[in-house]
């Protein structure tokens, strides 16, 4: 299922789709397409972020490429009805609890960071966010009025031992696949929930004697992103740390426009999706950078189509379009060819 | 009230210590000091982390300077009588909502950052933390054990509006004094609690017409604190993302061994502390930093003492002793003078 959503979301997707086309043609995949509605596109067609049956839809398939949802035009509406809330129902309902989000930083992009190369050069970080759970969905929530007249804000965080258990083994397994590291951030020194969240991850690590487990405060973990970023291999923690945290990450190598994201479930059915916002601000303009979403279409073919062949093709056509020197505005440096988003699309497909 | 706790505490508040005798002895101040237990110190003395008697004293006093707590020796005491809980007991019984964390980059020590010297050259953002609300301090919190026998951790994040108001006040107020703008930190897309603290920012922007407001999600402003610092002046969070983000902002500058912080009450009492923590792996060896609470001092003086001359004394003499190039180890950098604990504190006390 595609789900182009809101802002530069249906422009990017439409290159990430025609990637796919080309992957399709040269591997005999044997891949088809339906598109379907989420976001301020859904608001505006059915009054709802997303509905039942496009949800029931999405579950049918084999996997969902997303854009990116959300704009101003939306903004001021009833929160009930904002885009992002069909974002959070079909993680919800879909049970995508496992969110993966790699910080890469490709070498033809070192400049764009904010870094010092020597910090952040060969930086390759996996997060991996919990992604149905705490705080996010946590009950009881709202805002209600007190006694004396003034009104108080209330969330929820929580997690139960099998959430915990279940995110933490995604996270052991990802380790094990690469680099055996595993650092669990939480907030132990303050909040229960992360005090249970240790336990669980300490009780699971006997049993993946191949990868180092370390604990870390989430403050202090947010210190060392900056400070010393490749001491990281894989990273795991809560869905509203790992929020900030992927994000901080993300922005480390400079190039939100690359990354790609994975949200599977129990069954490795997955919502594959840039990084990067809906960007409003330059939607319509054909300028985005579409790779973050050709590379999740990469990611979506190995993780849940088992067409590891393709992804790996996407990829290496990735890695030779930059080689190449060329490069959307939003990475764009002085030498290289600026490029539009079609352009780009284009030359993936032609790298093949 | 003195209050060096654990690790490296008792010796940098010491130099500390010596930098306000001289400013005494300069300026007639006719300060006198109390010294007292906190942390780790105070678990081994009493039990506890904080005693009632020693709160009382604190409360007593006209203002706190404090060292750091915590270390591994009371890592695995019972949650309840670690050292961070004399911390937090301190913040909340003494009503310090108000908790203001500058990240300053001082020129001198520009190399020091990890960011490029452009993204970061000038930093100055001044972070208000709210210290006594928020998740930190909910209820209902604990670790319970669900119907089917697994165990469930909980949280509660909450905020009534006049605790909102307050620590809002007190950053429109700081705004007013530095560049005129104001970001207010919140997640007000997912979570209700921050949607009031967004309403209630909202609702007293217009008492402050010289202070420009803006908002921005947390996961947002993680990026944009690593992407470009610079477009911010102060920035005001509740007590859990002002955790975060402060701590990573301190680490753009690269040199959070410099950074004061001061927490107030309503009336201006204040508790005084450096951002880094008790660093017991450094510990005992004499070559802490000193600065950041050196400079703790000097915000003592200004904010609860009323002796502004003093403090801009101390600052100076900072500043003087960082020109001459003298460094402790973690600031060192070739071609300065590296210089232990005690070095530093004498020399600042030298440039008076
Ligand atoms: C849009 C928003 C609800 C979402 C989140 O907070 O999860 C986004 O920031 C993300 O990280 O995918
Ligand atoms: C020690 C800990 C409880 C404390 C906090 O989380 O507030 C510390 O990280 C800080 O920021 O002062």
């Amino acid at each position: 299922m595609i789900l182009p959503g809101d802002g530069i979301g249906p422009e990017i997707v439409e290159q990430a789709v025609a990637v796919l086309e080309a992957a399709d043609k040269k591997f005999n995949l044997g891949l088809s397409f339906e598109q379907g509605l989420i976001g301020g596109a859904s608001i505006d067609a059915h009054g709802e972020p997303l509905t039942d049956a496009q949800l029931a839809a999405a579950g049918e398939c084999d996997a969902v490429l997303l854009g990116a949802v959300g704009g101003p035009k939306w903004d001021t509406l009833e929160r009930e009805i904002r885009p992002e809330k069909g974002l959070l129902k079909i993680r919800s309902k879909l049970g995508l609890y496992a969110n993966l989000r790699p910080a890469i930083l490709y070498p033809q992009l070192a400049d764009a960071s904010s870094l010092k190369p020597e910090v952040v050069s060969g930086l390759d970080i996996l997060i991996v966010r919990e992604l149905t759970g705490g705080i996010y969905f946590g009950e009881p929530r709202g805002i209600r009025t007190l006694e004396n007249g003034e009104k108080q804000g209330f969330n929820t965080y929580v997690y139960s031992e099998s959430e915990i258990e279940r995110i933490a083994r995604t996270a052991f397994e990802a380790a094990q696949k690469r680099g055996g590291k595993l650092c669990s951030v939480d907030k132990a020194n303050v909040l229960e929930v992360t005090v249970l969240w240790r336990e669980v991850l300490d009780r699971l690590a006997p049993e993946y004697p191949d990868v180092e487990l370390s604990h870390m405060y989430v403050d202090n973990a947010a210190m060392q992103l900056v400070r010393a970023p490749k001491q990281f291999d894989v990273m795991v923690t809560g869905n509203m740390f790992g929020d900030i945290l992927s994000d901080a990450a993300a922005m480390l190598t400079g190039s939100i426009g690359m990354l790609p994201s994975a949200s599977l479930n129990e069954s490795g059915f997955g919502l594959y999706e840039p990084c990067h916002g809906s960007a409003p601000d330059i939607a319509g303009q054909g300028i985005a950078n579409p790779l973050a979403t050709i590379l999740s279409a990469a990611m979506m073919l190995r993780y849940s189509l088992d067409m590891g062949e393709a992804a790996d093709a996407i990829e290496q056509a990735v890695s030779k379009v930059l080689d190449e020197g060329l490069r959307t505005a939003d990475i764009h440096t002085e030498g290289c060819k600026k490029v539009s988003t079609a352009e780009m699309g284009a030359a993936v497909v032609a790298a093949f």
